[in-house]
């Protein structure tokens, strides 16, 4: 078999590179003769690692000295329900901005903690839009605005940032983070499960301005309150030790790479390579607008549900992995995350390419 | 330098099989050319280890068909807050048993969700004994009575169970979980982090009676609802996949050597060497009573600090590592956890004979 390319929304590919020092140390972690995953997280050695793993990132994503980075666990979903909770003050009250899925669930967990205002953005039209964007005039109600960047189901990403005055801004960047720089300082949260661009499935980064620390409500977990973790390393329990010395591996590889500025510039080539191939198909369609059109998940499809399916059986064998599209939606979905090679988006055109020829009628 | 052995009390060490496979298929699992760590979690290969897994579970642990088995992140602390949450009902209140920093620190983050009430079972004398354990009288009136079995800071284990009629015990048995057979049917619930004797830290197991899920108050956390992630196979979100499946290797690799009455026999017998060694040295002392010295942490130390960090550091020179007692408590600490082989231990007392020797005055 040729070379395989997994396309998984994820858990999603990682750098080989990554996966290949983690394979040669994974039983002797810096001549320790022990692995990464049986030393104390409060070690001298570990202490090095998320010392270092966090002056990488910080660097990498350019994120200024007023925010602290925090390591934790309980994934995106965790982080839905912690938000609220730490950061709900005097307002009483935060506004959901939802465009799709992953948004709405972020809503729906929230009211669980919070009173919210929920606002739709997306315009499902012949083609999934973005409307306006622009909340200045009542985000000064809430405590925060929360949006969600980049769908991963639909494959809507918004690259405009909502205008909410002086009021706090929050992301889920869970499916975009590190993919291309943002204006961190325009941000109060910033959170992102791992498994997609920064590491394995299992930890979780919050990036929160400190100002805003400090707030939390009494009955908030202390492994999800901002204010204990930030004084604690992100060490009040032991966290994923293995997995966060994955995510320095990524750090340090993407810096290798060239930083976040090279992997947008790679990031813009890949997806603009395979909207451009649908765009001139006339047997493959993509539903969403131009200018919402993520850079990291890339839906299709084709005009049946059985010519789909036919395809991601037929592209899994050949080596094209993890293609079918989310189950709300259909069709197909090709996650093409920082850690996507060009040549992984080559081969499915090339793919695509032959399944029309031999498909069309 | 010679073998090393670690005594870390957690990350812990893990098998060494576990470990040697992991390291040979991280970059092409189940031949899929892709590392375990990039697949999906809904598809078909994880699924179907996830099952197998459950499976191997409960068989090695002998866990009867009304309990469900939740895979969960946030560690035991995660769950220190999510179970006031998942359990408090009618009776509005819970019962926490202390007998050291563990049991205590459960109770103090319970008091952030509900009222509690609390009984320091730990009779701190000349020597450490848990008193007596009888609160049959009592237990009904709280909807459940929590526990730690053991402690793992100062090495007090508890062997027998306490008593409670009806009500509903919940263990955190986070450093002694498969160590040797407990009557589940005894437990409302039982709890773990996986970084002692299960896998890697990130990943927290539940053991539930399906009677009690389903209680859960409004403003819980999904991804700690037991009652949804019982119903959705633990996956409400993205779960710890890497660390799963290190669990999940654990478990196969403690069948192939006997299940637990075979790791129970080989604790018993490593536990006893070092303890009837101490019980023998004028140099060394432990503290705990008898009946209820940890056989998975046994702590010692000599008769002044200086000493103690010098035995730790020449410890460590010699391949022996993380020995040091946890800071609270100080001195000495070897966490002999089931992935401990029995030569670890003879040479921790090979040393010690060795320092004795050129230390005694």
């Amino acid at each position: 078999m040729s070379k395989v390319f997994n396309f998984s929304a994820g858990p999603a590919m990682m750098p080989s590179a990554v996966l290949e020092q983690a394979q040669k140390e994974l039983l002797n972690w810096q001549g320790l003769d022990t692995s990464v995953m049986e030393v104390s997280h409060r070690g001298k050695a570990f202490m090095e690692l998320i010392t270092q793993a966090e002056q990488d990132f910080r660097q990498l994503y350019h994120i200024p000295e007023n925010y602290k980075i925090l390591f934790l666990q309980g994934g995106a979903r965790g982080q839905f329900a912690a938000i609220p909770m730490n950061l709900i003050g005097e307002k009483g009250k935060a506004l959901y901005l939802t465009s799709g899925h992953w948004s709405a669930t972020a809503a729906k967990e929230a009211r669980n903690f919070c009173e919210i205002d929920e606002i739709n953005i997306l315009q499902d039209k012949a083609e999934l839009t973005v409307g306006e964007l622009d909340f200045s005039a009542i985000a000064d109600n809430y405590d925060y605005v929360h949006y969600c960047p980049n769908e991963t189901i639909s494959g809507v990403e918004i690259f405009d940032l909502p205008k909410v005055g002086d009021a706090v801004l929050v992301a889920d960047m869970s499916s975009n983070i590190l993919s291309r720089q943002v204006d961190i300082s325009k941000f109060g949260l910033i959170y992102a499960g791992a498994q997609k661009n920064l590491g394995p499935a299992g930890i979780t980064i919050v990036i929160v301005r400190e100002d805003l620390i400090g707030k939390a409500r009494k009955d908030t977990p202390s492994i999800w309150n901002y204010d204990i973790q930030a004084k604690n390393d992100s060490m009040i329990n032991t966290p994923p030790t293995f997995a966060w010395y994955l995510c320095s591996l990524v750090f340090k590889h993407l810096l290798w790479l060239g930083g976040v500025k090279e992997i947008a510039k790679r990031n813009q080539e890949k997806a603009k390579l395979l909207y451009d191939y649908l765009d001139q198909s006339k047997f493959y369609c993509n539903k969403v607008a131009k200018e919402n059109r993520s850079l990291m998940n890339v839906t299709f499809t084709t005009d049946n549900d059985e010519l789909n399916a036919k395809f991601v059986l037929e592209a899994t064998a050949n080596g094209l992995q993890a293609l079918k599209g989310h189950k709300v939606l259909g069709g197909m979905r090709a996650s093409i995350y920082n850690a996507m090679p060009m040549e992984g988006v080559q081969a499915l055109i090339e793919f695509m390419q032959k399944f029309e020829q031999e498909n069309l009628k």
